[in-house]
């Protein structure tokens, strides 16, 4: 840190088992991923490239490579495992991990049906080759899972072999653990964490709010996911109860 | 693409008749120009810097350069035209198109009254130098055109040599063919491609809904503009069908 | 400027006494910096570090040399300095702006309760080291301050020693100035210009809305704050007349 200030809640330092934060690249140049390592790195876990903008984006294998020589692990967004399984090429999937030399990836059915034994069963098989986060929630904001499911869920995809659930959430916010309007569905998280470890769970959420909310009812280091690239200093600040929001959550009163 | 995928639509190519993406760009540095097209510019059609921003950003010529040689065309906005004009400065206009070797350009009364033939004979002149866009809808959103209006004015347009003509959407997205909510106007667009050949038009669609709405009613090679730089990786995702908004759209059922 | 057009209102120059940008980084990377600074430098006339991002961004030094070499003043934000406060570490501040050279600083009482007398006090004694901007307004949406009250508070931290003094509103634009919907509180901006010459005063305006509203109101040169760094030549455009918004304007009727 750059100058030192009191009653600073402890936070987990790399490679860190629980407040993590994983970011969402969405299609960043070379570039601009140096210029966000210059200034995230320290606190970034692992990045997502969103659901299957790999797919199109040119510059993927330098990419990869950038992030790999900074020491963060890399995967694809679950939605590019959906594409691969709802058109039977789950095989060409495990191909394409192994080319690009993925040594994370996610399962999810955000965006298919899928029966949660089928599902698990994909977490069992990559689980043999990769490290798997396993998402839970829908990306269609009319289909409610109540917490009851929520929580068998989770439980059932981390026996399979998930290292992480995730709590879906979208790039917006707006779905899964968040009414359309952003709002938390603060009973649901609060029920799933009376059962499930927290620091097995990453719950997206990427409107500040959202964070504010999570490090307030969890902690310093709860694991978050979905942040934008430019807003990881920001997230670190909410954290460490150096922004508004939280300013004086880890005061001594 | 970095990997094969079954059941993607057929995208066209560069150069595009249709499924043209239009980017605006708003003051972006010269190196953030070149990250924009290390990673967009096979997705890229046209780059429009936003409106009257090229009078005051630095960095113009040099700019311009960078695009010409990426071969992708650039257009002055159309407020930039009209500010022109208010000021009876028109053949001032022509000499700044031709002191920056300008080969596009945009005609617009978003922000001004022009009776439409006065309107077509600016398009039918400036169609004698550089390729012209022309562009309606008002940018004030208490001004509602009904969609016979639309049609007639996109109709003599065209034909007094616009190349596209474009449904105004403002960077917001909240005006002309959106409610403030930024919610479609369905029937107009609906009615308004009944009577205009859809590759003739290009929507204003800078709001990920927008692009999902179009990419559903028209296909994946429908023009949109107003499309943010960082945001066409994204809008890509959404014409092939993998992003989870329009993930069902293109499969065999 | 890149080309001629008449009726553009006459825009103060660096170093400019009134018409200030005051733009927010909020964790940029060092190309960042030189990218924002090649588009935005002539716009610019002070930069803030948002809130306490200072803390944790590991390329403080060297930001605050490109920024310097460019001739644009730093400061840390308020939160910083409640931060330091809060914590009885007020001397430990004053060491932190003598490690980093920092030639301007701010004190506000966004998040903390502070009596006048005392927050007056702090912007009298900085006031021997630096020039002081101070800040009126809560972050905390609940709590309304009267007109009378602001007005007081304006005058008396002015004559104390502020440089300047900031209508608060966040990043986001949501409290002090603004309703939680982002509108003005006109009334209350009204209000306060019958009392404090508006060349004392900058006025947090992160919104586009709220931009076009303060320049419609005190004219091209008004001072604001809390501009994103790729907004700054939006803004510069709404001064003088050249985006939809302000379009009319400035023109001779």
């Amino acid at each position: 840190m750059n100058y030192d200030l009191s009653q600073i809640p402890e936070r987990a330092i790399k490679p860190r088992q629980k407040g993590l934060t994983m970011v969402m690249d969405k299609g960043l140049s070379l570039r601009q991923v140096e210029d966000f390592l210059e200034v995230s790195s320290p606190y970034t876990d692992i990045v997502k490239l969103g659901w299957a903008t790999s797919y199109v984006t040119p510059n993927l294998k330098e990419k990869l490579a950038i992030y790999k020589s900074a020491g963060i692990p890399v995967y694809f967004g679950g939605t590019l495992f959906e594409a691969f399984y709802i058109r039977n090429q789950f095989e060409d999937y495990l191909r394409v991990l192994d080319k690009f030399g993925m040594e994370y990836a996610e399962v999810s059915d955000g965006s298919v049906e899928m029966e949660s034994d089928v599902k698990c069963e994909f977490i069992h098989r990559l689980s043999k080759h990769v490290t798997v986060l396993s998402e839970v929630g829908s990306k269609d904001e009319a289909k409610i899972i109540p917490p009851y499911k929520w929580i068998k869920l989770m439980r059932m995809e981390l026996e399979a072999g998930a290292w992480k659930v995730i709590g879906e959430a979208r790039e917006g916010g707006n779905v899964g653990l968040f009414r359309s309007s952003g709002e938390v569905r603060q009973g649901l998280v609060e029920e799933i964490l009376t059962e499930i470890p927290e620091e097995n769970i990453i719950w997206e959420a990427p409107q500040k709010s959202q964070q504010v909310w999570f490090v307030k009812l969890v902690g310093a280091n709860v694991n978050v996911g979905n942040i934008a690239p430019n807003e990881v200093i920001s997230l670190e600040t909410i954290r460490l109860g150096l922004r508004g929001d939280t300013f004086d959550h880890f005061l001594d009163k």
